[in-house]
């Protein structure tokens, strides 16, 4: 039989679209990967598709039709992937490194058929086993897979996290890496918040917390996977160096401290006088096969019963929101709503964190819409424009020393 | 059961690149498709990528190995009818036509395993006629399929024209409808030749070696096979209008008489001294692995047995240059050579029609450097930059009225 396989230990990388945006970065990636397997690693690489090519496909198939059939859009988005991985690949062998890339469905990553949100059920690696056995390094298409009727699925935003952590764990590997621009989890979004720290370690529920937040690092599921099959996760920069944030269990930190702040924009905030929560929840059931797609948030705040939708995994809102005229005429829709979050475990025990947010956010100059609490999470609604000087306000008043 | 299906006629359209560049254009498309499905037809649609895609993607692969993975480009090739074929469907679907979209594999297409010039062997349109019968307008992916190993497999260029003619056979087709910007087969191309002439009908045989002459109005495997299977090609322009070719059967036109006048660009030109083109030949077997993506001509010129080349399809050139310099250090190589051709059944049954062609091209500037023939060509090699004089002059001095 060939080398490679049996006793080696198995690496899983990840590298996200700005990762692999040009020619000379999917470079930079498989030289890196050549490093790794040079270190007599077995690597497996789930990569995403290059750049910004998901949002232009994205942008096209709005063009043809304002509610595109998800099945359909599943076929296109899933077209990224092949692209960068196949790219990826021919990069390593011109490095003299033997590798193959596979689609989702070549490397058995099994979904639900809920197109353009799948989730994935089971991973039957077969071919990328194979492949490790023969020496190569095997390249997977990230944030796609297959469902039980054999239709192309996506996971939904981010899942190319999702992929590596299930390939990791369904190949019982060594370590899954995430590579991304950022060199790991800070305590907000650098960009927004210029002292924002990383941090060494973080536990699997804050993360979660945290990416559900808004934080484009990991991706929620991803996270769940991995705290379900006790794999670690490490989130580095893909240019090296700078550390790196390790995600596992690990002792709680004294509760209420605050690790962190998330924010999110295109949100639609769904309004029914108080008492009527139900009633809206159960309209947008009813528009399932519409609002599936979108993450859904339920507030109570000042103003009644209210639920929020993002646009993000939506891909039938002038739909949706015609619909909701038709069937549910007393609900109003505020579009162009954002929110800010702050992370920690046992966050909400006091009614400290909770008043200090609010107080915060106001002073910030926004008018709070809505708020919504949880053991792990404060969150608050806001109009759009005023999220990045609510999340410096969070910071700087709820992030102490860690 | 649902409408549609049994006796209902159907109709398998073919729109290439250009027929689907942008949305507008898929736009048009899907009217054109609507109003056949209209006319109670079932129909199947083949798309080729949205305009450049394909080179654009060659361009990408190349910029990272001079000599990519076949395999790899296979994979990475195939994301560009996705992308068309996704986009197509939702446009029906917007247009409330229900379609659906299929890749080559899920429309059963099986091919050989020689990765970016596969050859159709078989075809299982299961899920196609499944579709068709619920009442579908399917949308299939050209170009592309599965070899037997499960892997994604290219036809090589022109491949959309083959999958259409394949489906239209397996599915026993009323007709075989290949769109283009052009309105049918002209006797040259017409951007070069303004006065060429648009041929109402053409054999078979004809239209074969038009197309492996370098006419890029249909593909030579393509009208292989229907000539195989007895399939009429109507070849249109997607805009409608103008006309129609008709490939079929028919009785032969006076022996000698020239239907058409094609070129190709990109040609190597390989040479060896009076009598090894054995040699020659052999050492190009021994490279098999690169050179087997390039069609090969094999031509007698005034300067010694001699091969040509061409770098379509040839993804290997520079790895191939060298292994030629290495393994037949005798080998003169000239690039930059072009091929001028008349077709028409019987072209060389006297000497009538090569002394003119080689006097007319000689005529027009070029200087000869090869010359072939065969009962439906005279081909002739010269320099790449005469190549659009040398067309003119052969339409005009051999093409008669027809």
């Amino acid at each position: 039989m060939p080398e490679g396989g049996g006793g080696v230990a198995i690496i899983v990388q990840k590298y996200g679209g700005s990762s692999v945006a040009d020619v000379e970065r999917i470079g930079t990636v498989a030289d890196r990967v050549a490093a790794t397997k040079a270190a007599g690693r077995d690597v497996v690489v789930v990569v995403s598709a290059m750049g910004d090519t998901t949002d232009e496909l994205l942008a096209l198939a709005r063009r043809i039709s304002p509610n595109p059939s998800r099945r359909e859009l599943d076929m296109l988005l899933s077209a990224g992937e092949r692209i960068s991985m196949a790219l990826l690949s021919m990069a390593l062998n011109e490095r003299g490194v033997p590798a193959v890339s596979f689609t989702g469905s070549q490397s058995g990553i099994m979904t639900s058929d809920a197109h353009t949100n799948a989730r994935i059920v089971e991973v039957r690696p077969f071919r990328v086993q194979d492949e490790l056995r023969n020496g190569r390094v095997v390249i997977v298409a990230g944030y796609q897979g297959v469902s039980y009727k054999r239709e192309v699925t996506t996971l939904g935003r981010g899942g190319s996290d999702t992929t590596a952590v299930a390939l990791a764990a369904a190949l019982d590997a060594e370590a899954c890496e995430i590579y991304s621009d950022v060199a790991g989890v800070f305590t907000a979004d650098p960009r927004v918040v210029p002292e924002a720290r990383r941090l060494a370690e973080i536990s699997y529920e804050e993360m979660q917390e945290l990416a559900e937040a808004g934080a484009r690092v990991l991706n929620a599921q991803a996270v769940e996977f991995a705290k379900d099959r006790g794999i670690a996760i490490y989130a580095r920069a893909t240019t090296g160096g700078d550390g790196e944030t390790v995600v596992r269990r690990h002792p709680p930190r004294a509760p209420g401290r605050v690790v962190g702040v998330a924010s999110e924009t295109g949100l639609v905030l769904l309004r029914l006088p108080r008492g009527e929560l139900g009633e809206l929840v159960a309209a947008l059931e009813r528009l399932d096969s519409r609002a599936a797609g979108g993450k859904q948030l339920r507030f109570d705040g000042p103003l009644g019963a209210s639920l929020v939708l993002s646009l993000e995994n939506l891909h039938g809102y002038p739909a949706l929101r015609h619909d909701l005229d038709v069937h549910l005429p007393g609900v109003s829709v505020v579009e162009g709503v954002g929110a800010v979050s702050a992370i920690g475990a046992g966050i909400n025990a006091s009614f400290h964190n909770v008043r200090e947010a609010a107080r915060l956010v106001g002073e910030s100059g926004a008018d709070v819409l809505g708020l919504a609490t949880s053991s792990f999470r404060i969150s608050l609604l806001l109009e759009e424009a005023r999220v990045p000087d609510a999340v410096r306000a969070l910071h700087r008043g709820l992030v102490g020393e860690l």
